[in-house]
């Protein structure tokens, strides 16, 4: 197959994780005879820097005439303090607006191997297997703002188009699952969760396989933590999104290898680490690249439909953990670590 | 000293461990030499099947004349299906808005005896003693609604003097505590956020020995696992902070002992447990009453500023936790537990 991808390496680390992510996609491309085409771009506070724009219009060109985007991570200390314009998670909303990327996908899984560096007693930590599905692209987010010295409002705004098709993704995502879906809202006190629970009792008559339970975003904060295991697919508008999958990312003590898609209805998508662009640690050569690799393998999963590839990464990064190679983030102070490239250099090799 | 308490037991346990912590005030009032005047009135559920009125017009008047309120847990079950305005939690919510009881406090400190029942590993949670401050009558929990079949929106609204008032409390807490203060915002999205941000930017000149941190929401919701030893006072608007400070209550294992103040201006406050009132569980006297009793000390501390009383109460409760006693919900399925009379005796007997 042949196939377009945009690369943003970002801010930070970005670069490296990114770097580290490609050379594995150039091998799979290879074993399987797949002609992977990379075009290079700008966004966050490097196209600030070049082109005083978070977003430029190159960048978005080269994504239109794509299949799919991998970015690295945006920001930094910085472009802290400049107005909201020219901030780089500008970037980030606008492209997730631009490309109507309404479906964040947030896997988490333990891998048995990096439980100790888990704030989470083992027990609890260990089965844990889920996926938060973020609304992206509504909500408060995108609802009209106002502010004066003596007052500001943001609206909590969803239509019901809006619902449905996250509703629509999550159910798909759970019946390939284990079948479960939990929806999050905060029913008891606000009318977009109302109309949000409406929808979802409404869908489930067409997935009779998914068992669903409602539940609201206070109780499952706590859930989370106490029980995780409990948990299949969780979906939720863009604000509870935003907090719960944060919260989530720290169960298996692995935030460095957790991946992400954002991904539109006809499988257009970007992939890009949940880290952030870690600039302390830039330009060292210890970033752990292995969240910027699993999100290649979402990328083949979800906008190419190439399942075995994909298992093959997701199976060579279990692997190498289970050898016991780690980079610098998941060792304790004085034990042997690997670089970032020498650590790529394992999950290619097997 | 002479003071008026309405007591609102409401329902599931919570009748149960108000009683509890009932007996525990009728011992502070008689060896201090206080005269604690106790009225009892309906709310919630309760109030519902009697009065029809989640809370009713009698039960606002009596509050009125008194100096605090001691609440139960309101909810169940039974209840759940009903319009929203004859919904126990309604009554809650409207509480707290007609006597603009815009603080609430929610102090979560590990007992060492307990944090066996933590999911968080020991090291985590051994140190942590944090108080989360949330706004509690604004935001989007009270701004205009709507809903249609099509479309719904809350609207998030917050003014100057709301968040000057809770940012105030906050510091002032803070000064009394380690002297931290983290504020809590989204002000990467929310113009709410934007106009709070500044105010406490503002305040921070009038607090010179409170430092000061702002963090987003969705990066606290991620340190209050990792690293919960790091705060010691949190502020955040009412969503955020409804959601933080349940995630908070799992911190330590020990919800069943976390008591809350909600309270206005003049010392005027309603106090209550955590948790909910567990309606499963109701009538065998085996709830924890830890949480009842401990809200009562906060109401001597806030409310009537009895600071050594408070601690008196406080002492006891750590005191019968390290001697090894234990209500149901904090032992392992063989264990030895005492029922919350037991309990409750250990700790007048100290
Ligand atoms: C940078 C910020 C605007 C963004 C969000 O809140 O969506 C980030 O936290 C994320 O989750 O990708
Ligand atoms: C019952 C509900 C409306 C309430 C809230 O969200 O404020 C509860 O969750 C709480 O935190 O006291």
């Amino acid at each position: 197959m042949e196939k377009k991808i945009t690369v943003l390496p970002g801010d930070g680390i970005g670069p490296e994780v990114i770097a580290a992510a490609v050379r594995v996609l150039k091998v799979i491309g290879k074993r399987y005879n797949h002609d992977f085409q990379l075009g290079y771009a700008a966004i966050g506070g490097a196209a600030i820097d070049q082109f005083h724009n978070p977003l430029p219009e190159k960048t978005i060109e080269m994504c239109k005439e794509s299949d799919a985007i991998l970015l690295g991570a945006v920001g930094g200390p910085k472009w802290d303090n400049n107005p909201a314009e020219l901030r780089p998670e500008k970037g980030l909303l606008t492209i997730r607006k631009t490309f109507d990327l309404f479906a964040n996908l947030r896997p988490v899984k333990a891998f048995p191997s990096l439980l100790n560096a888990s704030p989470l007693k083992r027990e609890v930590a260990e089965n844990v297997d889920l996926m938060i599905v973020r609304e992206l692209t509504g909500g408060i987010y995108f609802g009209e703002k106002h502010r004066t010295e003596e007052e500001a409002t943001d609206l909590n705004i969803y239509s019901r188009h809006e619902i449905e098709r996250i509703v629509d993704k999550a159910f798909e995502l759970a019946k390939l699952r284990k079948g479960r879906l939990c929806s999050v809202d905060k029913a008891n006190v606000l009318e977009t969760s109302r109309l949000w629970r409406q929808i979802v009792e409404e869908k489930k008559e067409q997935y009779p396989d998914v068992t669903v339970e409602h539940n609201l975003v206070d109780s499952v904060a706590m859930k989370l933590i106490t029980n995780p295991g409990h948990y299949d697919v969780v979906v939720t508008d863009n604000m509870f999104g935003d907090i719960l999958s944060d919260e989530s990312s720290v169960i298996t003590g692995s935030l460095g290898v957790l991946p992400s898609a954002s991904i539109r209805s006809d499988h257009f998508g970007l992939y890009e680490p949940v880290h952030g662009s870690a600039p302390e640690i830039a330009g060292e050569g210890t970033a752990n690249p292995a969240a910027a690799i699993l999100s290649v393998a979402m990328m083949l999963r979800y906008s190419f439909g190439m399942t075995v590839e994909a298992e093959e990464i997701e199976k060579a990064v279990n692997d190498v953990f289970n050898d016991g190679y780690y980079t610098a983030d998941l060792v304790k102070n004085n034990e042997h670590f690997l670089t970032t490239d020498e650590w790529t250099d394992k999950v290619i090799a097997k």
